[in-house]
């Protein structure tokens, strides 16, 4: 059902957690119901348009995460939906674009996910992925598992993808959106 | 009147030419004639959200204008109107983002302005500006009218501020956007 609000599914967690995957299953899952002006950005698009000349300090990822947020901010001010996939690792600057969003947007514009995953699964993904050659990935990638993360306090929706599936995973967040009236 | 249909006035010229001024006074003159969801990219947003990191190189600046190019066309996409006043030098990235728009928004969703002014007539306005100092600039901001400037070879519209008002500059404007079926 078309509700023509805007939101910003934030999708948080280390590189291999399952963001992306869970991000276009949930964009796939809104359109089906009928929320059909999603915007996703995600890894390419941020890396493109948004992260060039950015490095991999904390004041340079933190720069990234709230260009991003700012952007999503438009967006959610605007009613579009949009979701973001992006590891942002810094509690503190994650927290600064949900003030902005939910400044923007109202209560509930901004859905926290917490993608939940132990970091031996996720090296172990990086792995599978490496050696199965189809999605090659940049060196910085490979070590970002074993990157600072700070762990959301208090998460919208926490998955943990050791366990959960990305379906499971999706029913979880489309449950919480409906509870808080972002879509009937 | 309120089409709800996505288009981007960019405005391009060199510092000092009246970008800021006329977008403004577009900006207002589409809210009082009922167009108000506008979205504005201008200057200090611009910096503050988008140009971090980035300096006065071409490839810096061509950077800085697809990247504002890029949210301006999400912006359009969506639907939301969307200003923006940038010097946009260089007229290979300016076509770049016409192209991303149109592609976006359908033809006529881009409307470059060429803001013309004679770099005497800015070179004077910065000095009044720095000497009355209510609205000091960086030191690069004051060498700008003396570095490269590709001018539009067909700009939707072209208006001459040395001699056109900021008033008469809008009418043009907005007198372009009715024929082009942008607004009623």
């Amino acid at each position: 059902m078309f509700l023509q609000k805007g939101f910003t599914v934030w999708f948080t967690g280390i590189s291999g957690s399952g963001k992306t995957t869970l991000s276009n299953l949930l964009h796939r899952g809104l359109q089906e119901s009928g929320t059909t002006n999603v915007e996703v950005l995600d890894g390419e698009d941020i890396k493109i348009h948004l992260s060039k000349g950015l490095g991999f300090t904390k004041e340079d990822r933190d720069t990234q995460i709230r260009r991003i947020g700012w952007v999503a901010h438009l967006l959610t001010k605007n009613n579009i939906p949009n979701l973001v996939a992006a590891v942002s690792p810094y509690r503190g600057v994650r927290d600064e674009v949900r003030k902005m969003i939910v400044h923007a947007g109202g209560k509930d514009s901004f859905v926290e996910v917490f993608v939940d995953c132990s970091a031996d699964v996720c090296d172990k993904r990086h792995l599978e992925r490496l050696t199965s050659g189809s999605h090659a990935k940049e060196p910085e990638d490979r070590t970002w598992t074993h990157e600072p993360y700070e762990r959301p306090h208090n998460p919208e929706v926490r998955i943990k993808t050791d366990t959960v599936s990305p379906q499971e995973g999706v029913e979880m967040i489309l449950k919480y959106m409906r509870q808080a009236g972002l879509i009937l």
